[in-house]
């Protein structure tokens, strides 16, 4: 048998995670949402995953887009954070009022200042529970000019993190 | 088209992530390797993803025994974190003559000292490309007594990672 919801989220608590928005735009229209379950899949073909609550508001257009750009947060924007987290009360395009946004190639907003920003589109889509498994292959990469502190999430709140030299 | 090998491992090297062992044990063998790609999915049913890479020496013991703890290690553990890596050289079960370890209720080894270990059943694999991704319900958990920092892998090293009081 599973251990009870409050029991499991008092484990994940305790695994340390980069903050990442998460962003799509095309004919479903534009959204992005806060995420920390992120991670690497294989580089063969570079491909990573995200998983997404169903109940995200932008959740439709990541689907009807099938485009997705990773943007991995330094320990600068946790006002981006809140803000895509939906802490503001701040919903759809509107939410890009905050930060800076570009492109690469897919069309989905890349955020200025992120330590790295994925551009990718999606390949795969697997439901698990209240979420959803976002495969998707990295079509493009831009990498953050300096050594900027990371934006972690540990123990229910944000942790600045440094490389040490 | 997807990004070169090299690109995708420069965009991942800015991605922190937290430092598991994940082990089993059972009729396949006891075994274990270190993994940075590891996430929740969703807490109904409490469920996690590990990517494993399908050269790992213990990945017919995983599928063989259908169990899986993963041991997310403190910032004290870096030592046990090489050996299941395979940097030390050591293989198979003997890699748990580092570190102290127990059992919950699958009888996958779990870590004295993890901020957190979670043991599980898989209940699916996915194949994408070179690895394989793990989706484990989670039957057990022991939480870690103290507030001990963490250990993360951020930019091809190791870093501490220790919440603001």
């Amino acid at each position: 048998m599973p251990v009870e919801r409050k029991d499991f989220r008092d484990a994940m608590a305790q695994l340390p995670a980069a903050v990442n928005v998460i962003t799509t735009d095309g004919a479903g229209g534009k959204g992005g949402f806060t995420a920390s379950a992120v991670c690497s899949v294989t580089d063969s073909p570079a491909t990573l995953l995200v998983c997404m609550n169903r109940t995200v508001s932008s959740a439709e257009a990541f689907r009807a887009n099938g485009v997705l750009c990773v943007n991995t947060l330094s320990a600068a924007q946790e006002e981006v954070s809140n803000v895509f987290a939906g802490m503001t009360g701040v919903d759809g395009p509107a939410r890009f009022e905050t930060g800076s946004w570009g492109r690469l190639v897919t069309g989905a907003p890349v955020l200025e200042g992120a330590l790295v920003a994925c551009d990718a589109r999606i390949t795969d889509i697997l439901e698990k529970g209240t979420h959803l498994v976002l495969f998707a292959e990295v079509e493009a990469v831009r990498l953050g000019a300096g050594e900027a502190a990371a934006l972690l999430y540990f123990r229910r709140g944000y942790c600045p993190l440094s490389r040490a030299a």
